[in-house]
């Protein structure tokens, strides 16, 4: 059986991570997945919000949001709504524990990073997207910390890299990194977050329809570890590529 | 190893479910997972949201919250601050599609079941007893809708029944239905949500500290779905009291 | 002539008050005036709100809320509007007011104690059954900052005790504490704040109907007086049973 | 013993009422009560809250509000902070509740009156000379809608006059219509609202300090109702006054 | 041609100002062109917001508003609907920018002046009768703390006088000062600050039908003009009368 | 003299203007100046809001944001805080007032075009670059319109093209197109919107520093007059590309 567009089940679509993108911030990368297109800027500033003052250790926070007509049929600004919904809450939440996962904010000292991440255009994996050129902003914002010398010298924020890819089983078939096509017509769909060294930062299976069986969520489980491990490889190429320029 | 309530790791907390705790619902339970109280009322309208108007299928969803007092230190009423909070619109969401797993929208026909979950007193695991005990405050109210006629004869509306339990692990043991104390510890946490026959509903594991492992992963499942099919006893057993009454 | 529920004119519903409910609070009660249920807790923190520092006194705030389904018809969620209603916001000032009226705030020092009355079940005088609950946790929540050494030793923030009722005129008859049923009929609605020392705290009367004459007012504060005499008896039982236990 | 302003203890402040204040409002008056000045229009809509459509009878609410610099320290502005506040959200409350007290719903028919009650400049019992401006206003804007036969002939929607004063005791001495100099003195304070016939439709007394006696509250409303008939004689002249021109 | 109210095209509507309005601020003025009012206070506080502090400089900020019936049609209250609306913030931003035009903040010292223009009753105009008469307020504020000494002796905080008058062009020819119909009709419509020594702080013209052309734009300029050069004769006597008496 | 970037003072920074950006608008632009990056995107619907339902008129709004790291320092999102802020509000405004004035909406019929402009990097000139790009989003959106037969044949909704520019004084020299330093070290500021044919939109000139003379303001206008000129070429050029095509 072959995809909506052509690929194998588990074949991710094209990644590109493009880094430097703003002039503004301390580290940015448009990423995308397909046609999904996030921007991701990671914003250094001194200091911790206030719960955290004296503690010695800094904070990573991350906010999700979509422009208004990055979905195919416009949807209401939340700036005009006033209030923020439950799926954006929820993914800023996901975003800023799946980075966090892999931070010593201990080293970071008293820091703060604030990840944006702003979906240009979506067509699936928004989050998984944002997580995975996150991480590559994330890099380069504690790069420019250390350089700067905000961060004590010798210590080592950066605890490991991780990425994130959606999968789920369309009509009983498992697929990696669903496009919005295949993301709707889902039975069950799931997202994973992966260290760089294979283990779980975060599993969040839905049954969309009919609940799903220990032997499926176990191919699921299969085929993110291995989509992880290709965006791995991604993520570091993006980091490799500049560095050696 | 003995655990702080001197459970062993595979031990739900009592587990209690009391039917018809509120005059006014059509159905309503006080369930209790050991200190974790948590009052579910089930509402039924006739009607759906507008954006479901015409499609002759019906609607669940739910909302949970705290009391301010439910927990050690007070909490600000989201009321008072004017907004909801994401963990609060996180669990909302995730106690609505877990009831929805489990129900036939088109056989309930275009009526609306809302379900409340307000936590009374908090001890850890107050999302999975707000499932566990809504899902029978919804079995109650989809009875008094049958009852009424608001349902077609012969349409049964409940495909399933559904339970959750939160596991984790501690001090590198894996735990079923940590309590507070447990749940700050752990490295590793997990909420799943199971049908009756044992098939997953929601998986929601998240590494706190180090990420974890598969093989980590698998034993919580283990312990969950174990966890799950003890708390589809108590629920069967509750309805069961009052059935046969 | 016997009232909907047999009660005579001049006669309480049941009252109970449950001391202890809430394992986390400094003060607890669940407080029932029939079908009338609510949780009211006490919740002691050091230090005052920044418009009274340095001043030397304490501060007694209350929250009231009502669960979406305590009452007959399921009522939006007011964290969910983003904004408190008036009644609401009434009821929490009436109810703090109250309760400081009988607190000695220099002795106090600057200790804050927040009261919430959430409402579990409502069927009439849920104002007056917050008073009168809230006044029993407020009692246990001082005693407790007695015993933690947080109040002077010999200081006595209590000055006297509080409990409040509902009158109201049915077809022509001064009614004491009135159910629902009672208060929608009702052409005259007054709620009474005592001391019990039998003077008056607040006197709320409000003509639904017709307005009321001199000689009605006199009747229903006569009633008024009555019944938190009667009230004061149950909270002082309340506090003598676990006093003597 | 003479009060502040020189005024004896059973003394109005001098009232004015200036019909006709607004070009664009169907009633609008500027009330004073000393130096206490309250702009007041009554505006007519055709029409009724969805809540009442079809019952055939009509509605009126009041909105009360200070400009920021109406009193002695500039107040935030309710519309910046995003929120209303408990006062005025009670005293708009207060005001409806009382206008509607002496309203014929029925005969006003399916039309809606708002009073906007803005206290341009404040110095005590802002509530009550709203309420007693406000019904001069409403009395005008119901003649209007007569006139435009929104009100069928012979309806009389206005079924009497109402009238609203502030007492309260000072250094023990029971005081008519405080001004906020006595009012922040004032150890018991109490707003009655009472018809042209002296009967009650709002008594609101409340213990700031010691809580009051029975013998106390007797005096105080013994003031009230001599105070409220006098600003009935004001409100008559004043309707009067043009009605004759 | 004569205009709706007999004026000639370049003829402002009858102007006054009425200070000292208020008993509570530091300046406070009645401002009428024609039948637009707004009341416009001034309040002094000692020391800057929070992004000001240690500056050495003083800040003016404004806050425009319409009272709800101050139009033709009664407008919602921007406090009840809980936000507030972009003409309002766009014209107290206006107003704000205006008054620092000639204010020497650093003469001023650490000390804030609020506006506040709150329309009473609204005929076109509205912003330019705000400015207009804001600054007669905030000269008598400016009085006050040099009087009082919270300016230093020698500072002199004002460093020129601002008005304010919109022109716009009706059936094609240009006119001053437009009531409420005439700014309806118009097809272009322009508000102009300006110094009393006849230089512009602010320019703000907007083609409501057809582009305008720039002959257009300079007879409009040459309109704004003297009617400022006016507006400024009647502050300077508004500020007159009173100095001399 | 030159510029802080080389130019000279009647020079446009470099001006891209890439249509067809995103997949899902109708109309979609990624628009230029210099460093200023916007997004424009141009949704239709059919049908228009409440207020001017059966009036055969279409309508066009706009809504302006900025990406919280799209400057120098990043800024709080307005969906967090909850309220959009003025500047936001009065930009929006400007861009829906900028397009409508090119549009004939009778001949638009009852269609709805919401132009979305978030302006992803920002470096002065943020408002002139959007009105500039969401002219040409509208275009295309407007011509996908009359393709799908939403706009009546021969019905030519779009009046004539418009575009904006920015212009100052800085160190006494007027300039156009600032960026950001030239913007912040300016003393008169002003944005000028022209339609093709030279004519005025709008004119919005503030003096930031002393007040600007007659003089000064004719040599803005004339420079913003030439700027506006030849950016009415890039979007003929930018149109006429795809068109030819």
């Amino acid at each position: 059986m072959s995809r909506i567009d052509g690929r194998t089940p588990e074949q991710l679509r094209p990644v590109t991570i493009e880094r430097g993108w703003s002039k503004h911030a301390e580290g940015s990368v448009l990423v995308s997945f397909g046609d999904t297109k996030v921007l991701c800027t990671a914003s250094v500033t001194e200091g911790v919000p206030r719960w955290r003052k004296g503690s010695g250790e800094g904070w990573i926070t991350a906010e999700y949001a979509m422009l208004p007509r990055s979905t195919n049929t416009r949807g209401d600004r939340e700036a005009v709504r006033g209030r923020i919904g439950g799926r954006t809450h929820e993914i800023s939440r996901l975003i800023g524990r799946s980075l966090r996962a892999v931070v010593n904010l201990k080293a970071l000292g008293e820091n703060t990073v604030v990840l944006d991440c702003d979906v240009l255009q979506a067509d699936g994996g928004t989050r998984t997207a944002a997580i995975t050129g996150a991480y590559v902003a994330l890099a380069d914002a504690i790069a420019w910390a250390v350089d700067r010398k905000l961060v004590k010298p010798k210590a080592k924020p950066l605890d490991g890299t991780v990425s994130a890819v959606s999968v789920g089983i369309v009509d009983g078939v498992p697929l990696l990194d669903l496009c919005y096509e295949e993301d709707v017509r889902a039975e069950t769909d799931m997202n994973v977050v992966c260290t760089g060294g294979g283990r779980f930062v975060e599993v969040q299976g839905t049954a969309e329809g009919t609940p799903f069986t220990r032997a499926e969520l176990d191919s699921l489980l299969d085929l993110a570890v291995a989509g992880c491990a290709q965006l791995d490889g991604v993520q570091r190429r993006a980091l490799g590529a500049i560095e050696t320029a």
